[in-house]
Parts: C-alpha cells; structure tokens; sequence
C-alpha cells in the first residue's frame, strides 16, 4: 500500500492506494466520527463490491443508498434520492457519507456530503480508473445541468480516499481506457517524463498489471494534489487539470450526458488542444502525434464527433466555468509537460482548430 | 446609516443599515467583482422595489430572476429558475448574486450563489425585519426538504450586507411581528438589558418610528454578528441563536411550510422553551410570563397549535439538525439573557412541556 497526503491545512487528508484495502476497517474506522455511515453506490457497482464494503463497516448504524448507473442520472433527480435515503433514516450531521463507485457516484455522493445539513463528512472510495487518479481526489463535487455541465456544485474535501486497484478487475475495458485518458493528461500538463513511462507500460495497464497500476495511480494522484494543494479553489493553476476538458465537455454536452464517457471526450478534446497548440507554435507537429498515438495505444478516441460543426463547439464553450468576464480561456500546451491557461489567442487559430480534418489526421498517423 | 461587521477572518463583510440605502450605488458597488448581476427576488417584492435596485446597478450586466413567493416554495424546483435564469444568461464565476426579499429569498439566493460554478460572490439585501434580524446575517443558506427544514444546505457567506428600514414600510403586519419574536430572541438568549428596552418601545416598533427600528435592527444584528464570528459552523454556542426553534420547526413542519409564519412559529417554541426552563427549575414563572408578555405585545402566538400532540413533536424533532448520535438537543435558558444547548433533561420533562396546556396559561395570563 503507497499513502500520499492532500495538503490542504486543516482539510488535509490522506490517499491510501493498494490492492484489496476495501475490506480494511482499519483504514476506514479513524475517518468516521459518528456512529452513522451512509454508503452511496449504485446499481453496478452495489452487487460487486457493497456487501464486503458493508462487512468493514459492521457496527455503524449503516445506511446504503444504491442510485442508478450513468453520467445521464448526474442530476438533481437522483441527488434527491441520497437526501430522502438520510433523512428517511434519520441521519444527523456527525453522519459520514462514503461514496463507493466511479466518478458520478464521486461527485453526486460529495455534493450530498457538502449540502446535507449543510455539511457531514465524506470518504471517497472510487472504483474506476478515472476516479481513482482524477475525481475521487481534489474536492470538486456536482451534478449537471441540462445547459452545462457540472454547472451545480460546491468545493468540499473528503476525509479520505480509499483506492482499491483490485476493483479494476471487473472494470470494463472502454472504462479501463477512458481513465488512461486522465493518466496521460498528467504526463502532458506536468510531468514530462511520466509520458515515457506511460510508452512503456502502457499493455501492462491494459493487462491490469496491479504493479504498473498502482505506480501509474500514484503518480497521477501525486501529480493532482500537488496542483490541489497549490490552489484549492482554481483561482489559477488547478485549471491546467482542465486540459482538453473545454472541447472534450463540449462533445460530452452535445451528445448528451453519457453516451461518451468523459474520458473518452477528454481524449477527443485533449487532441483539439494540442493542434490548437501546434498552431500557435508552441508544440512540434511530431509532438502532437507522439500524444495522440499515446491516446491511441491506450484504445482511446482522436477525432471529435463528425457531425459536429465550429459553431456546436463555440455554443457549449462559452459557458464552460473558465469564462471569465465573457472571455473564453483554454488551458493548451507550451510544451510537453507545460501546461497553461490562457485567454491570448487568434479567433483565426480556434476557428482553424474547430474546423481542422482529424480523420484525416488520423488516417495519416495510423498509415 | 450605522455600520457594523461580522468578523470571520478572510470570509468578514459590512453590515449596513439605514433607510433610504436601496439606492445606494457607492454602498454595493464596491462589493461586486465581475461586470454581471443577478437580482434574485420575489413577485411580491420586484413590483416595489425591483426598478430602484436595477437602476442603482446600471452599467453591469444584469440578470433579474422572480421567483414564487413564499416559504412553500423554497425548494429544488423554485431554486433551479436561478440556475436557469443565470446560465441561461451566460453568467460565469465572477458573477455577484444579490438577493431581494426576505429570509426565503436570501436563503435560496445564498444557496445558489454556493452551489453555482461551486461558488460565486452574493449579497443580501433583506427586506423583511425577520430576514434584517436573522438571516440576513451569518451565512446560512439552504432549502427545505418534505422530511424538514433547511435540510439541504451551505455555510456560504456574503460578501455585504445592506439593510434598508424604509423597506419596512410595505411590510405586512403579521410579518412585522413576526420579525420581532426573533428581536427578543436575542434579548432571552444573550443580552437581558435589551429586554426592558424592547418593554419600552413595542409599541414605537409596531408604528415603524424608523429610529426605533434601526436600533432594535442594529442592536439584533450586533448580538448575531457576535454568536456567529465566535463560532461560524455552529459546533458550540451558534446553536443558542436556535432559541425556540426545534419545538417551531415542528409546529412549521406539521401544519405544512407557510402555513406559520416562521417568526409565528418561532414564538410558540420559544414559549415551550421557556416553560421547559421553568420546569427545570431554571427560570421562574413570573420571568416565563414577562418573555410571554412581550410576545404578546409584539402580536405573536403564544400557543402551539390544539391539535399537535406530543407525539407529532417528538417524531418531527427527532430529524432536528441539533441532534447528534440520536440525542436530542434543546435550547433552553439557564436565566433571562442567558441561554445553553443541552440534552442533559429527564424525558419526564420534555414530556411534560409537550403536553403543557397552554392555552390554559395565556388565559390566566391575559385576565
């Protein structure tokens, strides 16, 4: 087991990151201070991994709450559901809410965590790929909206995080690659070795090497609460996180919640972001494609949805949360591993980059 | 104009009070960041004084949002035209909030200034005395849930607060008086003195003699400001300022929201509360009856409602947010000016208090 610490003053809190640590009361029991446990989950991940979670806990007066599967039930909706399964069992504010589940569960379980009575504590215990290196850890929490994505939320740290490698196992694969979509984007905003690393071991994570799991985990959540703890409530460099997260929400709002992962749109955003990139100079045309075969060699997505124009794209990004003052700002690359925000660029270069021929990108970098 | 300020380290702000401030540019101004403005108001109050506020806000972007008036509608649905109305305007992170209206208003308003983009900045401009007195001041915000009274929540505070009395004047009288069981309030709970002055100038009070109300508003919201920057997440003494609220929160919950009035509510409980410190021992009859008198004067019931039974109270009291690890806690008065949160009584007590005829008391009282 490797244990990273979030450095945040008096919200500061742990990361235990292993094989097999969801059974491990020893873990769980000194973030808990009432004598109330409410576990939320849901419909997928309950029948896998709920009643061992449930075993650790035995002793709590426990609660579980099991919500529908899927980003398209990130709303309000099924929020709800968490309030009305605490107050139905008459849960009070020394309550601990621990979410068990990927980053829906996450981020729907933390909000609750954040609003109900006005704040209980919260222990994440993320179970895919993409949670464990990116949501579970940070504090961002919300649900969607029907005009923009996790438009609702607060900012609300947990007690704990909880990573348990094993339960990738049962991860399905295009959920396993959506993840790496993350991972990569550690390398690319921040650590430009990891990118080697990453070329090196990238079959290994898609066998599920547990060794090369938890390496490539600890250090995209290093990599994430080292930005964190420099700037909790992104005033300024935590929106580098945000890499290809501008076009890839676009894609994600367009389609409709869910039928793209996120991962998935970040890796189709992400590409967006280094052509724009490459057309302000800044990154090499070989640059460029050594991230894109990274993204491809993790099984990812490189071409954003056909059918969507310039205009599809402008629409949804100028409500993205990085708009500042009606000014939209992107994060974009300096340079592999260097990762900025900015808002000082040619419209020319962004239409151009909305407009560019991926496929045809494509189809030249796989012959 | 008198000012005062809630001291909260990096989260302080002014509280100013006067009449005539509605209009005040240079007042508001300096609290907002961004160039947009959401007015969040009311139907009742935008046709009286939504066009004065708008013009004192001219040259920003502005967004004004009227919602249903009334505590029944302080809920997810009625809080989702906000986020409607502000991302339906494209407003961003930098976006200043302001809320119009009474404690519903700045509640709802400060609830989706927390959750909106996980926090932007707000102000309260509160025109009820109850919300000037209480809500107004401290940074509770949240809404209802059908199981209970501002269940779902956020500490947020706002960036000022701007207390105009003139507002008063539009002001029903049965929210006049309402307002005022939470202005004695304050003198059962921390400041005794006060009491005798309240003794003195009910009556200027109920002929809103502007002079008496700004000292009674400023005198209020000192004793607030106080309770709430010695302990902001009410984990200790802040729970004091909830003098009558747990017997009235289940008087509001069992008759259905709105059918009270909140400060109506708050009355009766405090009624019960102060016959439970006699019952105690901790208080005489003769100070109960000075407390039930000056409800009285204020125009406020003293009576719960017939047809409550213990019962009823004990079930809604049991999901009161003071209860922790199933104990429930109460605000009661040690004396006069001088109140604690205990769960140290015999339920015999409790029991008796619910079942107390207090019809029968305000009879021998009034005769």
């Amino acid at each position: 087991m490797q244990t990273l610490h979030v450095d945040l003053g008096e919200r500061s809190y742990p990361i235990y990151i292993g094989s097999g640590l969801l059974g491990r009361a020893d873990l769980l029991t000194p973030h808990i201070v009432g004598r109330q446990v409410a576990i939320v989950t849901n419909e997928t991940v309950a029948p896998l991994y709920l009643s061992q979670l449930e075993a650790a806990l035995q002793g709590y007066e426990l609660t579980s709450v099991v919500l529908p599967d899927g980003e398209a039930f990130k709303n309000w909706e099924t929020l709800q559901l968490i309030f009305d399964g605490l107050l139905g069992a008459r849960h009070d504010r020394r309550t601990t809410v621990v979410a068990l589940g990927g980053g829906v569960i996450g981020d729907m379980a933390g909000f609750a965590a954040a609003c109900y009575q006005r704040g209980v504590n919260f222990i994440q215990i993320p179970t895919t790929l993409l949670s464990q290196v990116d949501s579970s850890v940070g504090g961002k929490t919300g649900i969607n909206h029907p005009l923009g994505k996790n438009m609702v939320g607060a900012f609300y740290q947990p007690q704990a995080v909880l990573i348990d490698t094993s339960t990738l196992n049962t991860l399905p694969a295009r959920e396993l690659s959506a993840g790496l979509a993350e991972v990569i984007k550690y390398g690319l905003i921040c650590d430009e070795p990891f990118l080697a690393w990453l070329e090196g071991h990238m079959q290994a994570l898609l066998d599920l090497d547990s060794q090369a799991l938890t390496a490539a985990i600890a250090r995209s959540c290093a990599a994430k609460a080292r930005v964190v703890s420099a700037d909790e409530r992104e005033s300024g460099i935590r929106a580098t996180l945000n890499l290809g997260h501008t076009f890839g929400h676009a894609i994600e709002t367009e389609q409709g919640y869910g039928v793209w992962l996120h991962g998935e749109a970040v890796a189709a955003g992400t590409v967006m972001a280094l052509e724009m990139s490459h057309r302000l100079g800044w990154i090499s045309a070989s640059e460029r494609d050594r991230a894109v075969r990274l993204f491809l060699a993790a099984g990812l997505p490189v071409v954003p949805p056909a059918e969507m124009s310039a205009n599809d794209f402008l629409q949804h990004m100028a409500v993205d949360k990085k708009v500042l003052d009606g000014q939209l700002r992107l994060v974009l690359l300096r340079q592999l591993g260097e990762a900025v925000v900015t808002a000082d660029f040619a419209p020319e270069i962004l239409n151009a980059t909305l407009n560019a021929d991926y496929a045809a990108q494509l189809e030249r970098l796989v012959n």
